[in-house]
């Protein structure tokens, strides 16, 4: 039986790579599209199909016609909120005009199948938490604005039969996650900055606080994501978090505890658009995806740790 | 004593021109951009410095360096919904890459005021109305998503000392509107097919619902915008309409009875992203900036029939 194609964008990157070996051991024939600004060519799995260019830019997206795909999962795009006030135009092609032009040429091929890696950026900082897909979102970096209005294109394609989905991702953690990044991810810096020097420098207070969801768990929601998009013309925003509050202070210590010599921490001034805290309602997604997380931050991170020290 | 130097962006269309010319009056030297895509040279108001080019292109924005300019009105842009459906790209890049262009160049001026011409679009259809500001935005069309990006840049750049308001605009008419522009604007569509051709075409049903604000109000709401952001690091948006609901039936009442023929009345089917039925609250406006619409529709349509059957 011929396999069907996929598009998953992002594959050199944490959590493309992850979602598209997944894919691949599910059978389908996995293409990729990755500019490699902060993905690596190694971390993208054996046997996907790889593009090299940037998804914002539609002499890339233009390579695609020779295939007969069946679905995209996009998860290319500058991630580092930081980085987005660093050159704010480059964040607007990479993770919006990506969108609209995946999105256009799914149009264009009757793809009617889309998933979206969006972010609970959208949400900035809010009075009541937890954050509810039904919160006004109130992005505070250009990250976060790029990724919102990635979600209404989405929305207005579905009114042309491409069933979309967002999964707006909180913190993802996980073995596979770029150390050398000090720019993106949270938990991934700390812990690279224990192994490495045995200081660890924070951004921001310990009083704030993060709701972070291990890798599997995000590989899992988007298999059911996308297989909720096989029903016709639905447009659906989804948390996909553990719905657990977590105190930077918290996770601190969770590192300090698994590191193998003594830690100390320096905090500084925090960087522009962080969110003081915030974490998810994962009770749409349940009912209606029946996903949940199902790793503890402290098995994840346990999992995690191991990796990295071998690394 | 010398004057300053304001940039009112998009003055060859008609809210831009409008805007322009009351500023000038205010004592103000006006400089515009406009790429005369849909906009005229004719229609610049005499004085106003006009620099051709598009305002989402870095080079044009470029050539603002030689100013020294105290504020920014931007109104220019595609402002089309439905155009919006025929180049998802340009709109992008016409409605939000110029407002972060604009924004990065006010930053980098120390330019400290900024309003903005959004539009009662980002709400999209609601079932709880009339919208608020605090309405969750539900964008159904490109150019919609586009203008609401371009509020979340501002409310980001707000932060950086940039007082910024963002005027959701209704159904804007009256005199100086576009008259050959078939695809921009209810009333003038309807009203310059009634003078033309003594036939109205309608693209939807007649029960859809507007709310309708004549241009001296809306200059006005400029006017007391562009005053508040002296205030600091303000990130306001604003509802301008008058709170009235008018059907598509009543407005093609009122335009026949104004007309000096009998006109026939076409129904078609609807453009895409069209919204169903929308009007606004001004109260926030209205207690914030003490504006309020001061022209009913019956007149202003009365004073904008007898300027466009002199056309």
């Amino acid at each position: 039986m011929q396999k069907e194609y996929l598009l998953v964008t992002g594959a050199a990157g944490f959590i493309g790579s992850a979602v598209a070996a997944h894919f691949l051991k599910l059978g389908f024939a996995v293409i990729t599209i990755d500019n490699l600004s902060t993905g690596k060519r190694e971390v993208i799995p054996e046997d996907v199909i790889f593009i090299e260019g940037d998804a914002g830019n539609a002499f890339t997206v233009k390579e695609l016609e020779q295939f007969d795909i069946s679905g995209i999962i996009h998860i290319a795009g500058q991630s580092s909120g930081e980085v987005s006030f660093e050159d704010p135009e480059y964040d607007l092609r990479s993770n919006t005009n990506s969108t609209l032009l995946l999105l256009d040429y799914a149009k264009r091929k009757r793809i009617k199948q889309f998933v979206f890696a969006s972010t609970m950026s959208v949400y900035g900082n809010q009075h009541f938490l937890p954050v509810t897909e039904n919160t006004i979102p109130n992005p505070v970096s250009f990250y976060a604005v790029g990724k919102l209005a990635s979600e209404n294109y989405m929305r207005i394609f579905s009114k042309f039969g491409i069933s979309s989905i967002a999964l707006r991702l909180f913190n993802v953690y996980g073995p596979g996650q770029n150390m050398d990044n000090l720019k993106q991810g949270m938990l991934s810096i700390y812990m690279a900055q224990a192994i490495h020097s045995n200081e660890i420098t924070v951004k921001g207070s310990l009083d704030r606080f993060r709701d972070f969801i291990y890798i599997n768990d995000v590989v899992n929601a988007f298999e059911k994501a996308f297989s909720k998009t096989k029903e016709d013309g639905i447009f659906e925003i989804y948390n996909v978090c553990s719905g657990a509050k977590t105190h930077v202070r918290e996770l601190l210590e969770l590192i300090v505890k698994h590191s193998q010599s003594s830690i100390k921490v320096n905090v500084i001034e925090g960087t522009p658009g962080d969110q003081f805290g915030i974490f998810g309602s994962p009770w749409r997604v349940n009912v209606d995806l029946n996903w949940r997380a199902t790793v503890e931050l402290k098995d994840g991170l346990e999992q995690m740790m191991k990796w990295a020290i071998k690394q």
